[in-house]
C-alpha cells in the first residue's frame, strides 16, 4: 500500500545484496523509517521486538530468516540453528512455525550447492502467496460490508482492535484488505480503532486508515462495549494469531472482551486470517496455545513524540509497581460469527474449518 | 490514610483562612502534591479538570465550592450562581448535584449573617459523613471477602477498574475499604489493578495500595477478560458515579466489558456505592444517564516521567486523528452480582435497593 504516496510493501528482499529490506514498526506512526537486515539473528531481534510484527509478517520474515542463515552457511545444522532461533522468538502465532517448517520441508532434498537460489526463491513464494492470500481475503470480506451497507443504506461501522493491516502482512492486511476494496467502491465505512494497549498498535491501523483515506475514530480499548451498547457498531472484525482447527481464535489480550460484548449485543464478530493461521494441531485453543508473557517495561512505557515533536517516551507506572502483560487471549469459536478466509467466509467450526484442510505436498508443514 | 507515613485526607478545610486544602491529583501518582483553593471558582476548574476526582470526593468538593461562594457573597443570587457553576463540571456523578442540593436546601431558610458558619458546618459534615459511608462499605463488603477467603483458603483475587480508593472519596475509598480492612485483619489479598485508559487511574489504585502493603498487579485495562478465562480472578469490585433505582451501574469507560466477561466466567460483579450515589429519579441509566465526552487530549497524550525522572508527556496519536472518548459506561443491573453500600448488600433490584430510599429530612435533596 501506499506511503505519503510511495507504494511499499512491509518488507521486500535485495536478493543481490543477500538483504532484507523492512518497514521498521517500532517507531511508527510516529517516524517513518526503514531497516536492512542481513542475518538470521538480526531478524530474529527484530521479530522478537516487534519492530516487524503482524502474524502473517513474522512468518514471511522468518522465511527470510532462513535464507539469510543459508546465505551464511547453507548446512542442515546451519539451517537446523536459525529455525530454532527464529522459531524462539514469539510463541503464540503459528505462521511463525509453518513458514520455518515449510522452508525446512523444501531445503532438506536440495544439494548445499543450490539451497541459497532454493531458499530465496520459496521465501519470496511465501511472501508472494501472503499477498494473495489477503487479497483473496479482502475479496470475501467486501462481500460482508457489501451486505451490510444494502441493508442499512448508510456508513457501515466496523470495530478492530489492534493492527491487522497491511503492515501486519506483506500487503493488503487481513482486516484492511475488505475496508480498503469497500472504500475504493465506494461503500462508506467508518472504523471504530481500538488503541490496544499495552503497546498501541491501533495507532498503525489509524496511519494506514489515514493513508488510504478511510474514515476512522481512535478510542481507548476501554469504549468498544459502551459503542456496541449504543448501536455504534455494526460488526466487529480482527485479525488472529493461530486460531485452532474448531474456530478458537488467538488474537491479541483484549479481543476476547470484545468479542463476548458483540454477542451479548447481537453484533456479528469475524475473524479475518488466511488459512495458514489455522493450527490443524490445535483443537482447544484455551488449554493448548502458549500465550506470550512480554516484558513488563511494555506496560510502563509509553511512547509518542514530545512537545518538540521528539520521540520520547514516558514512565507511567513506579519500578517497584508488579505488572503482568499477557499478550494474547482467546476467543472461544462460540463468540466467532464466522472466519473470513482466502478460501472463502466459513462458520467457526471444525467441520466448517475442515474443508479448508490443505491436500497438497506442503500439507505436512501445516502439522509441523 | 497514609502517604509516606503521614495521615491525610483528600481534602480538608481551614475555615479560619476561608480555604480548602486538596491532595492535587493531577500528577500524582508521580508527583505528590497539594493545593490550596480558596473561590468557588477555583474549586469548579479543579473537578472540571480531574485534580479533584472521584465521585464521592466531588460532592464533598462542590459542598466546600459553595461554602467558598457565601465566604464571598452569601445572597441567594450568588448561592444559586455558584450552585450552577460547580454542578455544570461533571454530568455523569449523581454526588455532585446531591451535595449541592443538600447545601442548597440548608442554606436557604438561614438568615444571610449566620450563612457562612451554617456552610462551612454543613460541607464539613458532608465530608464526615462521606468518611463513615466508606467505613460502613468496608465493613459491609469485609465479610464478603471474609467469606470468599474461608472458601477458598488461598489470597482472594479482586479485579478493580479505575480508582474507587480513598483519594476518590474524603478517606478509606469505596473498594478500597473493604479491601484495607481484609488486609489489616490478615486476609490475604491480591488486588489485579486495571490501567484504565485515557487518565490511568489505576495508577492511583496502585499507589494507594502500596502505600497500605496491599499486594497488587497492574495490567492493562485488555487483560481482564482473559485473567478470568483463567480462573485468576475470584471477584470484581468497582466504584459508580450513579446507580439507578433499579440497580444499574454507571462508572468509568470500561467497566461494562469486565461485567459481561465477569457473568460468562460465573465471577460476581459488585459495585462498592455509599447510598448518596444512588440516583433514585433514574430507572433506565443506559436511557437517562448522561455520558460526559471527554478532550480528546485525555486519549492522545500520556502522562508520567521522562527518563530525567521529570513529569512529562508525549503525545500518541497525530492531532489529524480523530478521537472519541466517552468517559463512562452503564453496566445494566442484570450484570451485577449485589451492590455494597453503608447500609449493607443488597442485590442489584429495584425491590431490594428500595429499602434504602431516604425517608428523614434530607430525603428531597436526593431528588433534586
Amino acid at each position: 500500500m501506499k506511503v505519503a504516496g510511495k507504494h511499499y510493501r512491509s518488507l521486500w528482499a535485495d536478493e543481490s545484496q543477500g538483504v532484507i529490506h523492512v518497514i521498521d514498526q517500532a517507531r511508527l506512526p510516529h517516524v517513518f523509517e526503514t531497516a536492512t537486515i542481513a542475518s538470521a539473528e538480526a531478524m530474529a531481534n527484530a521479530i522478537r521486538g516487534m519492530r516487524v510484527r503482524g502474524a502473517p509478517l513474522i512468518g514471511v520474515a522468518a522465511a527470510f530468516g532462513v535464507a539469510l542463515a543459508v546465505g551464511r552457511d547453507p548446512s542442515d545444522e546451519s539451517i537446523s540453528r536459525a529455525s530454532a532461533l527464529l522459531r524462539g522468538t514469539r510463541p503464540t502465532a503459528v505462521n511463525l512455525a509453518w513458514a520455518i517448517g515449510r522452508m525446512r520441508e523444501r531445503l532438506a532434498p536440495v544439494p548445499l550447492s543450490e539451497r541459497l537460489v532454493t531458499a530465496w526463491n520459496e521465501a519470496q513464494a511465501i511472501a508472494d502467496e501472503d499477498v494473495a492470500l489477503n487479497e483473496g481475503i479482502g475479496r470475501h470480506g467486501l462481500a460482508i460490508l457489501e451486505r451490510e451497507y444494502a441493508a442499512r443504506k448508510r456508513p457501515v461501522n466496523i470495530l478492530t482492535h489492534c493492527n491487522a493491516g497491511w503492515i501486519a502482512t506483506v500487503d493488503w492486511g487481513t482486516v484492511t484488505a475488505p475496508i480498503f476494496m469497500a472504500h475504493d467502491r465506494g461503500i462508506p465505512i467508518h472504523v471504530w480503532v481500538d488503541e490496544t494497549r499495552p503497546r498501541n498498535q491501533g495507532l498503525l491501523t489509524a496511519w494506514e486508515l489515514a493513508g488510504h483515506g478511510v474514515p476512522h475514530t481512535l478510542v481507548t480499548d476501554n469504549a468498544g462495549g459502551h459503542l456496541m451498547q449504543r448501536g455504534l457498531v455494526d460488526l466487529v472484525m480482527v485479525g488472529a494469531d493461530r486460531v485452532s482447527r474448531r474456530g478458537d481464535v488467538c488474537n491479541k489480550i483484549g479481543t476476547y472482551l470484545k468479542a463476548v460484548a458483540a454477542r451479548e449485543n447481537d453484533i456479528p464478530f469475524y475473524a479475518a486470517v488466511p488459512t495458514p493461521t489455522i493450527d490443524w494441531g490445535i483443537e482447544d485453543a484455551l488449554r493448548e496455545i502458549p500465550i506470550e508473557e512480554r516484558a513488563e517495561d511494555e506496560v510502563r512505557i509509553v511512547r509518542g513524540l514530545d512537545a518538540e515533536g521528539r520521540f520520547g517516551e514516558v514512565i507511567i507506572a513506579p519500578r517497584t509497581t508488579r505488572v503482568a502483560n499477557p499478550a494474547f487471549d482467546v476467543t472461544p469459536a462460540e463468540f466467532v460469527t464466522a472466519i473470513i478466509t482466502e478460501k472463502g467466509v466459513v462458520r467457526a467450526t471444525e467441520k466448517d474449518l475442515l474443508g479448508f484442510w490443505p491436500r497438497n505436498r506442503e500439507s505436512k508443514a501445516y502439522l509441523t
